[in-house]
């Protein structure tokens, strides 16, 4: 069975040494000193890796199971979410007005990586729960913040998100669930929504559903959508959860992966719903919780990652199988560990420049989050905001990818259940997949992010890449093995940016025909920007003399292989894009 | 329910447009003209079409029980098997000798990947019979081959290979299992085999297992090791199915796909077996089998693909979502089919022109088979040779990519198994690791087949892709967007090539660690000469006046997409070889 242990040193690093945080005036950073951070990721990393990371396959193995109405998780899963309950875990980042405490998203981010690594599916209910009470910080009315959030941050209740209809699911606009008026000011919530995480279950005493409906006679299409609050228990008038709502779970759907999250189709018929923020903008309202996760499933991608790689590596050095090439390195036994292959280097060296520059990645991103919400920076939730669709589609992309050349390692044991790597792709899958399909995520960040703002946000991009480059310009060590790439890749991204520029308006499809490929290089020169900045700041570590030079010339060395073997694909992703829409629009439908 | 139609106008294109069979000078090719090619795809369209594929979902459901030491195949199997025996499916290529029907290799290949694609799980208990017939015609002895062939090339017999064990996979020299040599001339096989695909089941009346195993006394490691037939049930003087051997079934793998297989862990206790070929020149008589093998198993990346793109097209214009951004292409709808969507199509023609250039690939190859089979034909024997690890490796990769990109099409629906869109990716993932796991593949193109005879066969294919570019120079309609990639993408193949060359010799680390891009570069400009090859066929047959010209400008087109967009791949596998082992090996293991 997998193992997991938390990454916490290389968490440390990114915190303090890349972003230093403490250092930043960012409102409540102040206090998140190193030794506060290591306490928090230890302990983190202690019930991550013994409570969740054991019940991960017994979660893919037992499944969710709806009888009567009556949905059960697997063994384990209600006295481990207890355990999650009472430690505070699920309202690290949450105000303090509501049981929170009140932590930076930062630091939010980082645990919510070892929840993921350890136990996806299981990290799912509190995950979406997160992203519901965030929607009703943001959009509901104090009776509602007070009646729904406290037992929400504390996950006594959970919550989700329902959005997706059999007949819609990114073309929200063709939704039919309805939403009709009654003379107490709530609404009949009668429709059927599918795909719905944590739909149903039995490990919190209720399940607040934000639901996405029209109130008929509203606007046609997307215009026309409200966001609805619709308790699985309506609450009595002192707060406590009361009479069932007109709300079940009609089938869990059987899934390539996620197994112990239940993902079930919900039947609303005629079920008592509140309005959430205003009548007809609910869209609104509901980006604020798809903003929130698709961060958090870009992190899903890296998190998987992390948990597959970390027993690809213990597995490449147990394994004994063939020689090295240059000579036996292990006289004693029968044969060479694996990890002397060149090959497998090359595999787990992919994985683990992946890793540590989309950690990086992720919090940089995190960081901005809080510069947005603490500090009202508007430059930072720019550039967060162009940067989203890239770490939920680039980190899960890769992150999937990544997975597979994990489960590569074992051979034929890699097949087999039993050993625990085929669930790590098959659960990393989903995350390319929901909260906008990548191609989505491609869309967005083309049709709407790059130009918002009059492309003021990606030309700040360009700048940090520029100045970085030039403020280090006399930095030999970094020059010739991080800038000089770093210069490359970004000028790829530049030529990209300027082919969309000049062809774009004469046809969309020119741009939109390039939207994955541009996606996939801006991935991969921010990951270069992390990387260049990392081995900046891992020299400087080393120059002051730092003890662990083992793990400073590490990273170092990680990203340079990042730097000459990874960052190359830029190229190709531009060449794809100035190709253009020609070849990709050339077909007649009926010729495919 | 996912659905299949068999690509049989593709077949025909390639076998008779590219290919021109019935024009070739290799021995059986003249009586396969286009009507009897058409006959055979067509009819084997049907039986795939009707009978394998509506079995495929069976086979994935429900999966093989062992239950008190038999192995129950999903319902349905043991029909269908039958039919396919009855209908001489199992014994298209096989010498007329022993009951085959005497075909070309190369109609076996294009026959071999309808029955991939319908169903997989099923066809590997044909396929791996096939394998091992062939090994006994290759090396048995005419006792051998009459007692075991006939009945093994009907499939009223099926067989097996087993050579993996527990702690050994890649490094058969590590084997355990031991055969003891008898009076009588035969030998007592005990050891424990793992991964034995359809190592036990019920649906023929014996199972003819060959096993791999070590004559005590014999050379150490790889030398050492030796060939058996071990029957299920031991022959009676009259060649009938007799006493029950001692070989058995002791488990049944849970695995992430191709679940209609029973991949078994085989249990010989003292089994009797009969040696094959010669002693300790074992491995020389498993190759036959495996080269033979990996030929199949890349053909099950294309046919995976194959049938994932098939009903990803069929959702693509089903489904109606957004609307395309150049305009209502379907006013009287509430949307317009995804298929309207540029980055939809880009996923539909990385998929068509992945399947259609692999198939040129796969069936060209088939050709070489024959060519090598059949006239003794040596360049053509060591240039197949040369490229069977390409084939394996790049198309299973690929291929692969390609049904995770046929999932995503669906969105959350790719991921739901009621779609069945999951499985084809399931499925898929097995044969980028069996016969060879693709790292091992790189490693014996790049290690060994390379060099082999001096670099002749590359060479060889340099000339072949030179001359092909220089004998249509003066054709305006292919230079610019097909004999140009083509040559920009094989000089860096050459290059890298070049590198090899000069830095192996000093460290086989760095031609090694490139290994595995090499290999994927090999692949590109192999599928970009079949492409520009079919690009010169197609336009042919428009000058000819063809009457199929929508057919024929779709080829075209959708080859120009493979040089414009895929092909510059080769690049960026250059770049990532060229930077060499450095980075590669740079980490001390501990540091992973």
């Amino acid at each position: 069975m997998p193992s997991y242990t938390a990454p916490t040193k290389d968490m440390q690093f990114v915190l303090h040494d890349l972003l230093k945080i403490s250092q930043s005036d960012i409102p409540g950073y102040s206090e998140l000193e190193a030794d506060f951070t290591a306490a928090i990721l230890e302990e983190a990393g202690k019930i991550t890796s013994e409570v969740l990371a054991p019940l991960n396959v017994v979660g893919d193995t037992e499944g969710c199971v709806l009888e009567n109405g009556v949905v059960r998780t697997p063994t384990g899963f209600q006295e481990a979410f207890d355990q999650v309950r009472d430690g505070g875990w699920t309202a690290l980042d949450m105000p303090e007005d509501f049981g929170g405490q009140g932590l930076p998203y930062v630091m939010g981010t980082a645990v919510g990586e070892m929840f993921s690594s350890a136990n996806q599916a299981f990290t799912m209910y509190q995950g979406l729960t997160h992203g519901a009470a965030s929607a009703i910080l943001a959009h509901g009315s104090d009776d509602q913040k007070a009646a729904y959030l406290p037992k929400m941050v504390s996950c006594e209740w959970t919550g989700t998100m329902n959005l997706t209809e059999p007949h819609c699911g990114t073309d929200l606009g063709l939704m039919r669930t309805k939403a009709v008026p009654q003379d107490d000011g709530s609404y009949k919530i009668s429709g059927q929504k599918i795909f719905i995480s944590a739909g149903e279950h039995e490990m919190s005493s209720n399940i607040i559903h934000l639901v996405l409906a029209k109130i008929p006679g509203g606007p046609d299409g997307i215009k026309g959508v409200s966001l609805f609050i619709v308790p699985k228990f309506i609450l009595n008038d002192d707060g406590t959860p009361g009479a069932r709502n007109g709300v079940s779970c009609g089938k869990i759907e059987e899934k390539m992966g996620i197994h112990g999250n239940s993902t079930c189709v919900m039947n609303y018929d005629e079920a008592t719903g509140y309005l959430l923020g205003e009548a007809h903008k609910g869209m609104r309202a509901m980006f604020t919780m798809m903003n929130e996760a698709r961060l958090g499933v870009g992190m899903q991608g890296l998190a998987q990652a992390e948990a597959a790689y970390q027993n690809a590596v213990i597995y490449a050095k147990d394994r004994l199988q063939g020689r090295a090439v240059t000579g036996v390195e292990n006289p004693d036994g029968p044969a060479d560990p694996l990890i002397v292959h060149p090959d497998i280097r090359r595999n787990l060296m992919d994985q683990k420049s992946f890793i540590e520059g989309a950690r990086a990645f992720m919090l940089w991103g995190a960081m901005m989050i809080d510069q947005s919400h603490r500090q009202n920076d508007k430059a930072a939730d720019g550039l967060i905001s162009l940067l989203t669709p890239v770490i939920k589609g680039f980190l899960t992309d890769q992150g999937y990818d990544m997975t597979v050349q994990a489960q590569q390692v074992y051979g034929g044991h890699g097949y087999i259940e039993e050993w625990g790597m085929s669930q790590f792709t098959r659960d990393a899958r989903i995350a390319m997949i929901y909260e906008g399909a990548n191609g989505v995520q491609a869309l967005d960040l083309v049709g709407r992010k790059l130009a918002a703002d009059g492309g003021k946000h990606v030309m700040a991009f360009f700048e940090l890449v520029k100045n970085f480059i030039k403020d280090n310009d006399g930095n030999e060590a970094l020059k010739q093995d991080f800038l000089n790439p770093l210069k490359a890749a970004s000028k790829d991204l530049q030529a990209a940016g300027m082919y969309f520029m000049q062809n774009g308006m004469k046809n969309p499809n020119h741009a939109l025909s390039g939207s994955y490929d541009f996606m996939h290089l801006f991935g991969h020169v921010c990951l270069g920007l992390m990387w260049a900045q990392m081995a900046k700041a891992a020299t400087e570590a080393l120059d002051a003399g730092a003890s662990d030079t083992s793990f400073y010339e590490t990273k170092i060395a990680t990203g340079r292989y990042y730097m000459a073997r990874r960052l190359p694909a830029t190229a190709m992703h531009l060449a794809r894009i100035n190709s253009g829409a020609d070849t990709v629009m050339a077909l007649d439908a009926a010729n495919f």
